[in-house]
């Protein structure tokens, strides 16, 4: 663990380097491009081993070593990266993205400057239903002469908005009060700095099905496009432990143990004490928690005990 | 320091009990309300008891030593306040209210909820023109025929907005989507819980001569109303120490110390030297760092050494 | 979502009322006590609702709302609540305590003040052998003649450690400097001030087996004595759903499906491909990543597939 | 403000590349050495920019820019600088440093590892008498004698704090207890990662006079021979502007306002006021804001008002 005295190079990705610069395009008019960063899947071991001091440093390979650091939650070795991103997005997703509090921005400022002469169009086959089953969620898209109506709706009402900001600027309006009718959907554009450990909870929660489509899709691209390139082994790492992982409770593994055993009626009993098999009038009342664990038995190859009487 | 057996109750601080819950208006539509704190002046103190231990116990009475903290800014003790207000207020408002990253936030979401039928209205009387000296500010009040054509446009616009929105819903377009092309000017709610540092911090910003008026209107509320019941011994020294405190750069202290000694012609050399005292066809240049230093010359009545020159 | 204009009071819980100021024991000469608090059960419902709006007020009764925001994460919640404790923990164990940057600390200052006179002294049956498994661990205790030793060189190496810092105060020496050869057992105490989210982070890495024995029985005291007590239906999902929880891998997942699906060769194929059944001399080599799948097929009543041809 | 096509590189800093991975000594066997970094000045500006947008690119140019950012508190641009330090540190002055939460931390681990075989020492001349007008301050040294004497039994004492140490390992203790009697003197390493923002504060609080020696001999070298090569223009505004940078409070503005307009009695009348000017059996008694405003004076060039008669 002594220091060495020799000169060293800051590490670096030869894959991110070559896109260092380079937008991606995201929604109609909306990029992400790369600006810095610093470190490599290489500091996340380095890192690790100034924990684990000399003891270790020949037990693990890289690679295993990340894996190991991903699965079980040491979380630190991941912040020794960090990567700036420049983003152009519509407000309304931007009200998202900032709720992150663990990265340092700088926003365009409409204070300062004419707010960007862009705002976010929806093509007349993108418009979504309010999902059925999800208050928070969208679902299946609109039929297309509606969809037609709500995109001319848009274009026209985008228009008058900006015509509407424009006015108030020509009348001597102060930018920081003229803009305060621009629409959700106005462009605007930020440096984003964050470090990995902090960007995988990002994409863990926005790359997720859950997370509404705009949103998704430039965490998608920071993921599949980005952070693969940047920092593969631990992209891979999160991948496996994080993305594709899944959550037993401890009500899952006890009914999961009993199915596992054959003991479907041990497994419906605790089930039934814990309030999820309710009847109503039309079967089996739907309950949050016993959907999540029939989603998961599914996942594992497992039958549902309590799916096969309502056949009958 | 040994810990004390007896039973203890938590402090609390009767003029903030008073207003619980009782909403201050702000802007026309907008309001904050004390929701649940925790600490009060005697927090800070015991806080800062236990940094110094036994040895110093007598020495300061409360209200010198909260007084000292501040103006030495040894601020952990002022986090051991949390305060957790209840706000209404304009998405523009709340864009930059939001950039503040040490607060716990829980905000009214529109992808849960149809959004709220309020958006903020500009009386005539209150546009404001960019002001001329400050690309981010702003100066004036318009008159009042264009105050009045503009409050028409924008209650008109407003009224629009609203409009697409509820056609989209209508037409069945989820929450999440329809919500795209809100106006800023749409009110939000939220529960925002802040240490009383972090508050500090949020107030010597936004109640600031530069923050914009909107926020500024709410934070004068939070300062003026409500800190100054809770903690009255950290607010009052926070206005002494911060509020109303200026800073003088290692320049400032240079020519300060040649014009106190009244060698003007030295102190004008040096701001000669720093790039101060350019001259163009209108007589002397701006330069924002010695209209700031001016400033201070003048709050604390000495003379500007470069400006009787032009009066000749 | 409307403010209400009634007074209201700040919530608290009885039970913990109840205990507040009264110190539990740790270790030997150690204390936990809590000095303040804001926000019960109550508040997280509160504030998960303003994000919900009116539209979802009714259909959850608040234990299920609570068990689900644990489920999915929803972590801001839980940040509506906030302890104050007062601790006194030795110099070692507060090291690590530390490290969790997301609360509020102010520490007895031993440049104020002269250092506590109490080190912490481990009893005879105490002294934990190196885990053999496990490079950061302890494992078995030694044996009580060897035990006795060790806490007899223990308590003269304690004696001669305040000795030689006594001594330096009695020379003039500066407390700042004479306190640079503590040895790490010696208490220190602290106010240390977190939100629920942030202490259930904490409670999850310190409660668990791999934590230390000394920070884990302060956070066993935390978790089972004062957040019980405090919010008893987010410990209780906390309890169900992250401290019994498990995580399946998506590699635990496919191996899985095959196992309960009888398809043991198959199973054994994909760990094989992963590289978690290479044979040494000694049999199947050790794998971490295998051994952790083993535990959680323990778990919920599967078979290991290639457990069984090792018993031949 | 539109994203630039073109294929980019990392900034870098010539000056700092030229040091990257040398340590610099610090106490006698501590080091600091670069190991990372990323952004430069250029970054600042570059991320100050796209808050102002194109309005006013032409206007400052980059060192003007800089120095404006630090005097008015603009502090997110600084944010996007960020750097990482292998540092050794003695434990004692590391519980100092691991205050600052803003930063990213791997730490050497004594459960994982063997601590590292190095205490920090005194030399005989190095030793602090207590400070007499600062109960947290040290100032002059002990005479040779009394150092020579203390340097041997500090010498002494670590050894045997080693060999305790040792022993404990050779009966087989687990690391992790074995440690728990370590002197605070013993060294530490870490990798520190911190954004220049966080760095600025920390070195302000770290190069103050009344830090402790110890941390202020390594913020020095952080400051002095880091920083000025990496982001030369921030650190010269930091210098100027915040080191060397004084603050007149709300009463000193006007104490100062009528010392300098010749009124020393209504500047006296001020002060008495707020009981500035208590008399004792040995004059003027001691105030620390009096002596802080006194000090000020000092500075700018300005007669002390109520110093003058007790000349008499």
């Amino acid at each position: 663990m002594r220091e060495k005295a020799e000169r060293i190079e800051r590490p670096h990705s030869r894959e991110l380097d070559a896109i260092l610069g380079k937008p991606f395009r995201v929604l109609d008019d909306g990029f992400i491009r790369v600006v810095d960063y610093m470190g490599t899947d290489e500091s996340i071991v380095q890192a690790a081993r100034v924990s684990y001091g000399k003891g270790t440093k020949q037990v693990h390979e890289d690679r295993g070593l990340i894996r190991y650091l991903m699965r079980h939650h040491h979380t630190t070795p991941f912040e020794m990266c960090e990567i700036k991103l420049h983003v152009r997005v519509p407000m309304d997703c931007w009200r998202q993205w900032i709720r992150h509090r663990t990265a340092n921005v700088n926003e365009y400022s409409t204070r300062y400057s004419e707010a960007i002469a862009s705002a976010q169009r929806t093509p007349s086959d993108a418009w979504r239903q309010q999902a059925k089953t999800n208050r928070q969620g969208s679902g299946e898209f609109l039929d297309s002469e509606t969809g037609e109506y709500l995109s001319r709706r848009e274009k026209e009402f985008q228009e008058a908005s900006r015509e509407v900001y424009e006015e108030r600027l020509s009348k001597g309006v102060a930018r920081e009060q003229a803009r305060k009718d621009l629409p959700l959907s106005t462009y605007t554009e930020a440096y984003w700095k964050v470090d990995l450990h902090n960007l995988f909870h990002f994409l863990s929660l926005r790359m997720d099905a859950h997370a509404q489509l705009e949103i998704r899709s430039y965490a998608n691209i920071i993921g599949n496009e980005i952070v693969s390139r940047w920092c593969p082994h631990a992209w891979e790492a999160f991948v496996d432990y994080r993305l594709n992982a899944v959550f037993l409770t401890r009500l899952d593994k006890e009914i999961i143990a009993h199915i596992s055993q054959g003991k479907l009626d041990e497994a419906k009993r605790i089930a039934a004490e814990n309030g999820w098999l309710s009847f109503g009038k039309k079967g089996l009342k739907r309950n949050r928690e016993r959907e999540e664990l029939e989603a998961k038995l599914g996942d594992i190859g497992l039958t549902v005990p309590w799916k096969e009487p309502q056949m009958e």
